[in-house]
Parts: structure tokens; C-alpha cells; sequence
């Protein structure tokens, strides 16, 4: 490819020549594919807390944002809280909401396709039995997600239909919900 | 209980009358304790999309908020992006923090202890073989996370960290982490 094209080699705002060197980049020392994702979580008072996202690991580096990112959190009036922010349950349909629309981008970016639209709907079942430990047969966490795509492109239906579906195949968040993560707490003094 | 007495029962700044009234609403009615949290998601351009979190239904009931939240999100540039919001796996960890920290504080509030400070760091690894589809062996969310919790209280550190444990035990996002929540995605025309 000649060097004109390589520069204009954009699609859906994604630098599909860095995408690619990304990827020869990791081929070449498989390290660099690290990532460690951080987060500082403090306790206001009642449900509302802030989560503080700045620093992470990637690449053998270390990076550092401009600003920290910093997430309010609460809770409905109706959860006993002031709804100051959202609740963390709802921060995790956003996760999940970010990681989905972002693989999808990527990959259709990596196949040529260009998308004009994405637009996705998120809902989530939770009993409060779990939260509460009024009945143990009742999980805490969601029961199930429902999740709509509407998405428009250059490229035929069925094309945009498997980018949902390699979406779900290949972003970390989908993964976080659908597969069990090891989780390890410790307590400090 | 007198009636003085009641209404001064806030601990950590949860109404423990209103948990408690809860928790009894619920055992003559199960019903509401069902909740569906909901959130709509925009893409922007490249890794930059937004999450729009505001109705949700729980007790038999619909609830908006006075204004929606939303949520920018984004990729640092090593991952081809602009930084202009924290990224999906990020808010993921602001999900996880928000939760434990909520659940904690409630569950102490039931219990009778005064929580002080509440701190928790959150670290999750992250390998981009799995998301590039470069290793099939290698998953695409994270292979682990490691939190570390910080609590002072007025009770013996034995209870605080009993606390941390029951957080694990009631958190409905640690329950998303932890175990495999079903999710369907479906494909609007």
C-alpha cells in the first residue's frame, strides 16, 4: 500500500494502520498486550460514594490522565438513597453498554465496514431478595440482561447483524458478564 | 421503639427504620422487590460513545430522574482513542467499587455499626490477545481483579472485616463479576 492511502485510512474515526500495527506490534512481544485497569473507590455517606479513574498500565507503561475521571454514585430515593449519581448497577449496564458499541467500532473498522449508527438498549432484572438475604434461591446480581442493537452501515444487513455478534465474541465487558471473573478482597488495617 | 427513637435511627446515613420497612413491605409483598435498571447508548465517533441512564422500574412502579445521567465514555490514545472518558473495563471497576462500598454501609446500617471511612482500591488485568482474537486461549475480559478495602468504624476490626466479606456476599455487582449473568442481544432492523 502506498503511503497516501495509509495516512487516509480512517474508518469510523478508528486509525485502522495503528489498529494493525497494534496487532504486529503484540505479535512481536505478546507483553505489551498487558493491560492493569485501576480504580480508587470512596465512601461518602449512605449510598453515595466516587469512584476516582486515572492511572493504568499498558504497553509496559504507565499512564496517567490529564484530569482523573471521578463517577458519583447513589441510589434512588426509593433504594434509601438521594440520587446523586446513578447506582452501581446501572454503571455496569454502562460498562457493558461502552464495550459492546466500542468492539463493534474496532471491528468493523478492522473489515472496512463503515458505520454511520449505533444505537443500543439496555435493561437489567434484579430482586432485591438477593441484596437483602430474604430468600437465598434469589441471585444479587442481575438475572438476566436484554440487549437491542439498531445499527446502520455501508454494508448489507447481514454483515452489520455479525458485527453485533463479533461485538459480543470480543469485548471484555460482554465477557465480565457472561464468564466468572476471580475476584480477590483483602482487608487493610 | 418510641417514636423519638425511630425517627433518629439513621446510621451511615441510611434511614434503618426505612431498610427495615423495606425489607417487612417486601415480605408481605414479594413483588417489589423487582427492579429493571435501564440505559441507552449512543456512539459518537471511534472508541467515544455515551450512555444515557434515567428511567428504571422497581417496586410496581416507574421512576425518572429530574435530569439523565450520562456517561462519556472513551480509550486512552495507546488504545486509539482521545481519552475523553474513562474506558468501558474502567466504569466496569466503578460499577464493582460503588457496589461493595453500598453494600457494606447498608449492612453495617442493619447491623447497628457506625462506619467512618470507607476507602477501596481496585486493580484488574487485562490481555488485548483476547479482545484482537490473537489467542483463543486467552479471554477478553479480565483474568482477575484484585480490590483491597480500608474501613474504619466503631467496632472491632474483627466486625469491619466481617462487613467486607458480607459486601462480597450481598453486592449485586460483585454477584456480575463473580457468576454468569445470561444475556441476550437481539438485532433491530
Amino acid at each position: 500500500m502506498k503511503q497516501a492511502e495509509q495516512q487516509e485510512k480512517v474508518v469510523n474515526g478508528v486509525n485502522v494502520n495503528d489498529f494493525f500495527s497494534t496487532i504486529d506490534a503484540i505479535k512481536g512481544e505478546p507483553q505489551i498486550a498487558k493491560f492493569t485497569f485501576k480504580a480508587v473507590n470512596k465512601w461518602d455517606q449512605g449510598s453515595a460514594n466516587r469512584t476516582i479513574v486515572n492511572e493504568f498500565e499498558g504497553a509496559c507503561q504507565t499512564f496517567n490522565r490529564k484530569e482523573p475521571f471521578i463517577f458519583q454514585k447513589d441510589e434512588p430515593p426509593i433504594l434509601l438513597g438521594n440520587d446523586s449519581g446513578a447506582n452501581p448497577a446501572e454503571f455496569a449496564l454502562a460498562a457493558l453498554a461502552g464495550c459492546l458499541t466500542t468492539s463493534l467500532i474496532y471491528h468493523a473498522a478492522a473489515r472496512g465496514v463503515r458505520i454511520e449508527e449505533v444505537e443500543s438498549t439496555y435493561s437489567g432484572d434484579l430482586d432485591l431478595h438477593g441484596f437483602l438475604g430474604l430468600d437465598e434461591n434469589v441471585r444479587n446480581g442481575y438475572e438476566g440482561v436484554k440487549i437491542s442493537f439498531k445499527v446502520k452501515g455501508d454494508a448489507p444487513e447481514e454483515t452489520l447483524k455479525e458485527l453485533v455478534g463479533l461485538a459480543q465474541k470480543r469485548s471484555p465487558v460482554f465477557d465480565v458478564f457472561t464468564n466468572k471473573v476471580p475476584v480477590s478482597v483483602s482487608y487493610e488495617r
